[in-house]
């Protein structure tokens, strides 16, 4: 089975019908956030890799319409008009490390429909999931004000693989290191880390512990002082690396407590004992709001280990994405019901500066002061170019980070930017609103009466 | 490369330490909740076996070793020592679906410690994520009081395979569907699922949607009913069911509004036309809190779709787990500092009726009414029985749910039943403790000495 069966079963039983109806004209999707949750002044557009990767790989194989076939309890010969199913479409999208705000498309699939709907959950999966780490760890890199920041989200995040994109999009954001090493080598990102408190428990005292740790490992080393009373264990720590003399680049780690207190306290006894190079690591329950906390208290604290609350983004561990129809065989759709109502048309994204952005039409010229964000990244089911380097999307997000407003940094309380509509967006939309109001009040909706769309592309559907 | 990178560099430069200075004898790990989240009244047990299938499959090989050194930016000899590393421990643990309390040892690891030390990350990350969703998933099962429940969340789950352990875990703890394909096919539970707003859209009419869907589906079918407007849409569908006689099994799906009064409305229709067997599905941003009040209203509900919210267990999406060192060749151990206490000493947690669990040493008898709830799960690194069927497990936590305390079951402000300690584990904790205080209060604690433990197996360990 390949991942086409990491799918909702609706993607399946539609794209079914679709074929059935002969309706293979080519539709386009739009994957955007509706509402920003409260606590976000701004996202880090992520996942889009990922998301190609399954696009470029995807084929309906004979196992998956026998994985189809069962989940619907049918034969599997009804299921064979999707074998061999590739994608064939064309995707626009922001670039991986891009600031984006609510209702700014991230993704746009233009394909035959039957495609561009199986593919729905896997892209909404990718780009949600990563997008709400990007944005969370983006905040740590923000709150940390230049001090380094280090991912240990490893043991708890929602399985290895969510551990794997924490390190990766904490790295895209600027960390400086992570704890994961399988994460490490593959995105070249520094790996960190050097014991735990079983290591400090399974020998008689702290010093034998250290000692014994700078014998295996040569080289630069973080002692962890918090094992039984932090400031003995710091004064251990000093006396050690005082005898050891190993040179720069050693730390103590801070790991539970008042850790401002004991940063003072550290810094105390290591400058005591004349190791003012020796810096403080801490750790231990750390996100955004502890790192702003501590890093305005000017505790003397030098590297921030983040971990499980970033790695799973615990204040808001989801985001309120969609992934809708906005246009079928050249016709704008939308939809209507309650207060999710969703702009019709192929869209571009204009950046203008202070993140005044306006959301247009794909084909419309940009605004004054308007730059793109989507771009074309595949075009007949292959990528367009080469996949984007780590360090690549960590520039753009750099570069976008400094051209936030103040108010979208802020680490409580932010203001997120508001895009708004293009001129030409709001015509559309009045206009497919009404057509569509019409058709729902008017009896002959009910017997399939439809019109052509203002773009005069309409062509009818089968029925 | 295999899974073994996947883990913490610290727990790489451990094991390292440890071989050097012929530290292998026998570590106990044991791994548990240290509190539950406000919003828990119970945990249930889950990730045992994906644990296990890392464990048994775990070995390190030269590609590991090359990651291993290139992550610590020394020569692959030095690293050595650790290839060929495979886990010959043994592992006592609760069984999957059972209920779990705070301070409960879910599972403990015994073997030679650079091992033991090895396979924390990957080990506590599996169960830690495991057991945060599915006991988020069991308060939706309690909250929807016997009416099925389906799991929908594959879209915005922190990645794929977390997708896929949501459904599993749904799954165990009584969910009636999923609509991940993937997951349907590995564990044997419904797939189900129609259509989405989407394709409503792509036709010229409600109408025209709902005909071409039971064109190419025979049997039951669900109409989602609120692209456009619900009532209207309730009207469409009842009046293609009742042309159609689909015979018994369809619905309509709610998905947006004021769920409690439309589905008050959609039953009216339904009624009216004379389908009273047409159930009435509801989705959209639902979990445990919403399911409780539509039920509490006495909305004519069917089937309740959950979805991200629970996916992602929103409100608690992490657990505060630990994995911690409690004996050592022989001499039980624990960590002081701060709050963070650890009782020392292998455990066996012992369920009593009501949930008056005793969490007691490992060979002490059981206290009256006690039955234990670990089991020797893994000897010499391999398996002792066969994997658990999702059957057993769900047995498992219908029985232990049937069995918990009525405050623990409550949807808000769940009380969780404690734990206490056995009189000889207080003994033990208090043993350990007071030697701990003294060793880190007398000048000699800085030069190695240390006390035999009042279990007279203690062996001094290499310094």
């Amino acid at each position: 089975m390949s991942d086409a069966t990491t799918t909702d079963l609706y993607e399946v039983t539609m794209a079914l019908s679709y074929l059935r109806e002969g309706m293979t004209g080519p539709a386009t999707f739009s994957l955007f956030v509706r509402d920003l949750p409260a606590e976000r002044g701004f996202l880090v557009a992520a996942g889009l890799e990922s998301a190609l990767d399954h696009l470029s790989g995807l084929q309906v194989g004979p196992e998956d319409v026998d994985a189809f076939a069962a989940a619907l309890h049918r034969p599997p010969r009804d299921l064979e008009p999707l074998l061999g199913l590739r994608f064939t479409g064309r995707v626009r999208a922001v670039p991986e490390g891009r600031v984006v705000l609510a209702g700014e498309p991230l993704l746009e699939v233009t394909a035959p429909l039957p495609q561009a709907q199986l593919v729905e959950t896997y892209v909404l999966n990718q780009l949600s999931h990563q997008t709400t780490i990007a944005s969370k760890a983006a905040r740590c890199v923000l709150a940390a004000s230049g001090h380094p920041v280090v991912d240990f989200s490893l043991r708890r995040t929602h399985g290895p693989q969510a551990g794997f994109q924490a390190a990766r999009l904490g790295a895209m954001t600027g960390f400086a290191g992570t704890s994961n090493v399988a994460a490490a080598t593959a995105v070249d990102v520094p790996a960190v880390g050097t014991m735990a408190h079983s290591f400090v428990e399974a020998f008689p005292t702290e010093e034998e512990a250290f000692r014994a740790f700078a014998r295996a490992h040569p080289g630069p080393v973080t002692f962890l002082v918090d094992t039984y009373d932090t400031e003995a264990g710091v004064r251990v720590a000093a006396r050690v690396l005082r005898d050891l003399d190993l040179g720069p680049g050693c730390a103590v780690r801070l790991d539970s407590g008042d850790l401002e207190d004991l940063a003072v306290r550290a810094r105390a006894v290591l400058d005591g004992a004349g190791l003012r190079d020796v810096r403080i690591t801490v750790s231990g329950g750390l996100d955004e709001y502890a790192v702003d906390d501590l890093v305005r208290s000017g505790a003397p604290i030098d590297v921030y280990a983040v971990g499980t609350r970033v790695g799973v983004s615990a204040d808001a561990p989801y985001l309120d994405s969609a992934y809708k129809m906005v246009e079928y065989d050249g016709r704008p759709v939308m939809k209507l019901s309650s207060a999710k109502v969703t702009a019709p048309g192929q869209k571009q994204v204009f950046r203008r500066p202070g993140c005044a952005d306006v959301i247009g039409l794909a084909d419309e010229p940009p605004p004054p002061e308007g730059t793109p964000l989507l771009e074309t990244v595949m075009r007949d089911g292959r990528r367009t170019g080469e996949r984007s380097t780590l360090g690549e999307c960590r520039e753009r997000f750099a570069a976008d980070l400094a051209a936030l407003p103040p108010a979208a940094r802020r680490i409580r309380a932010p203001v997120a930017p508001r895009a708004t509509p293009s001129e030409r967006l709001s015509t559309l939309t009045d206009h497919v609103r009404r057509r569509l109001a019409e058709r729902t009040a008017a009896p002959a909706a009910r017997h399939g009466v439809s019109e052509p769309s203002p773009s005069g592309s309409h062509r009818s559907v089968p029925s």
